[in-house]
């Protein structure tokens, strides 16, 4: 069945009136046939105190991987409320790279009883990776992989799969170890399959392997995949010993969360890794604040530059009224340049021996913008401005705007493009040096250049 | 071995040297062992007339693998410079999905010279995925998937595997149907390992399948990916036939692509689909120029309301220096709760019936962080702006700035999270609504507030 067009608001509505009469028969058929995720989803939509209920409905296995889909609230009061034998059900059906991604959002005494609870195996493998640091490689690896000795005939190989493969995150693709568990080619079940089965791993394998180590910046190790189409990365210790494997799964959530990361950052906001209907209203203020009050502070020294000028303003009052074009035009044409090289930063497509090359490019597309604008700019000026508005535009005036604009949007695109490489090259995050930070730089210099122009041209 | 630390400019130029001195074999052998993506960038680093030389080195099956990673222009020029034979080697080597992406950026001479030299079954599939609109899933799906029938016995969907198997984009998932072609399940590679090998497809498969249909947008189909966990997923027609299968690689390139456009369109550009480098000044300028000249000519209002209070601010000259302040935080704060919501939504997490709970959010967090901001004004006003800047600031001044801040913050918040969720419901690009043109309004409402405060308060 194809359920993509099933109207949750139903699933919903039919769901609680099953739990309010008792039907729980019912209820348990209606999720039967639903992916997991649509499942938590439902869950969540239900009044807080079914959860419980709802979850003891579910059979074993589709229980845990709904388990894994529910926000972490959800998760921590059904932990509470588990009996032993219940949370050891539940921990022992994880993945080991879900679980560990659970007991990070727990509090320290539900880890403790997590951890009481799993047997020493799992317990083991769970402290292993939770040692690792938060952005590292080993923090999102799980230790459920198959690897195949190097003399290993095919046809050991594919008895070993059938053996652990049930509990393995992934067949798809198999490593290759020598005794001492050092990394030295991969085999993918297609080869296996394709393979003559006395072959040997070091006849078959493919020793082109690209890894990750342990403590590698995870989503460098994400980028990797998109780069190369993997479905699972192998991850290495320092002595390139084989220590787990990275699913293409997990590397998309990281390929996600710094995207968002990067597009907060882009808009003056500190991640909170949450989803914003999950954030609380102090953890979004405290998100939005520091940068606020930075770039409210900044925004004085234009306030000082437009002081400085009053004398200027009062005798041509007009020049007032383009002020907020200038500063937005400069704003915008800036934010423009910063935040295409933030994106090429982030995709890998622009590095800091490209600087001469982006400068370059923006400069002629700064000139050419700038013209542009200034040509249409002129002729609103002449005809709108003074006809419709009766602004008391001079033609010197317009020609002070309009070269006042040219050498914004010079400036802007210089700053806006080279900001954001500069700070990836002394090892700041670049997506800092966008639109917001752009534009305060930015406001200062356009007022500056027209300020300029205007005593240079009016005589003021 | 491990290549990624790999300095490719050290190959690059052990490269040249080798081409220049004839060196082929050496040459040959420098990129024997790297990626395919790896070798496509180096080749692309070396002098244009040498591309064709170097592919010319390379052996057949890598050779159409670096073909696919190489950019069009590249891939354009080796087209035009193949034989017949050489062209038929490459195509034939390509992977269905791969061929149509490298078909769709080329000019219609280079087409038809492709479509006349693949053999006829080639032929009809590419026009088959070519009919499909550009944002569609059918326009990304592949046909080289494997099916297996309902009766079919694990026996023998393996014997099916291994004998078609090679030339399939992947054999992790294989997909069930009757004769007629109608989609009806799943079974993977695992699956088929650790079954009994008398079982049939009926009694193995999962059933709950969740597929796409060919005319679904691109980007939607890609987003189930991310939510299911999916390495690939089913296309059918309208008739629920199996017609394709789309891969994790192709889907995680959608959501690539998306996400850059949507940071292009949230910074005021009109997408170009290209890397930053590769696009020409003229492209660049045409995607930047629209918005910039809509948000100059948008401005006016602005300037117009500047304008209007002309008196009140040759009253008080002091107001004019806290314009720039009060703009930029009205336009920082609207476009935090923009950016924040339109990402919500392009991650699914946000809908129009969470319009109420976001606007609630955002009133609360506006009321939070205004008071805070206007605090500090406040303090900063009376103690550096005074003492330091020796800015005539009376408290009745200060109380209007600050006031002002208050009901900005409040106004540019509840702007800035609603326009995008209208936006959506409307069917426009939510994108659009981010900070430029939430900058555009705010600017025009805070200055409208401004003015009637100072003319309430100073009585002008």
């Amino acid at each position: 069945m194809n359920y993509q067009k099933e109207n949750f608001q139903d699933l919903i509505e039919r769901m609680e009136s099953y739990l309010k009469e008792k039907k729980y028969v019912e209820a348990r058929d209606t999720l039967t046939d639903l992916e997991p995720v649509d499942i938590a989803y439902i869950m969540e939509s239900l009044p807080e105190d079914t959860i419980p209920v709802v979850f003891r409905l579910l059979p074993k296995e589709p229980a845990a991987e709904v388990f894994v889909e529910l926000d972490s609230d959800s998760q921590e009061s059904l932990i509470k409320g588990f009996s032993k034998s219940e949370l050891k059900e539940v921990i022992d059906e994880l993945y080991l790279d879900d679980a560990v991604d659970i007991i990070e959002e727990m509090p320290a005494n539900v880890v403790r009883r997590i951890l009481a609870t799993a047997d020493p195996e799992t317990r083991k493998n769970i402290n292993n990776i939770l040692q690792y640091p938060e952005d590292s490689t080993g923090s999102i690896m799980t230790t459920e992989y198959i690897d195949l000795k190097i003399n290993l005939t095919v046809e050991d190989a594919l008895k070993k799969i059938r053996r652990v493969g049930q509990d393995m995150e992934t067949i798809n693709v198999m490593y290759v170890v020598d005794v001492d568990r050092h990394l030295l080619g991969y085999v993918s079940i297609r080869t296996l399959l394709l393979a003559d089965e006395h072959d040997t791993m070091k006849e078959i394998m493919d020793d082109n392997i690209i890894s990750a180590s342990t403590l590698d910046d995870q989503e460098e190790t994400a980028r990797k995949f998109e780069k190369y189409d993997f479905l699972t990365m192998p991850v290495v210790d320092k002595e390139n010993r084989l220590v787990g494997i990275v699913t293409i799964d997990d590397a998309i959530d990281v390929l996600t969360e710094e995207t968002t990361e990067d597009i907060e950052k882009m808009a003056a906001i500190a991640p909170t890794y949450k989803p914003y209907l999950n954030t609380g209203i102090m953890e979004t203020v405290k998100s939005r604040i520091p940068w606020l009050l930075l770039l409210m502070v900044s925004a004085t020294f234009t306030g000082q530059i437009i002081s400085s000028f009053e004398d200027a303003l009062a005798a041509v009052t007009v020049l007032n009224a383009y002020i907020p074009m200038l500063m937005d035009t400069g704003g915008n044409g800036g934010s423009q340049a910063s935040v295409t090289v933030i994106r090429g930063i982030s995709l890998e497509e622009i590095t800091l021996k490209d600087l001469a090359k982006v400068i370059w490019k923006e400069i002629r597309v700064a000139v050419v913008v700038g013209i542009i604008l200034a040509c249409c700019n002129f002729v609103k000026l002449m005809l709108v401005d003074t006809m419709l508005f009766h602004n008391p535009i001079t033609l010197t005036v317009a020609l002070v705007i309009c070269t006042t604009l040219v050498f914004t949007v010079f400036a802007a695109k210089l700053v806006g493009c080279s900001l954001p490489i500069f700070a990836k090259a002394l090892g700041f995050d670049p997506a800092v040096m966008a639109s917001p930070f752009i534009t305060t730089i930015v406001d200062a210099i356009s007022l500056l250049i027209y300020f300029q122009f205007a005593r240079m041209f009016l005589h003021l």
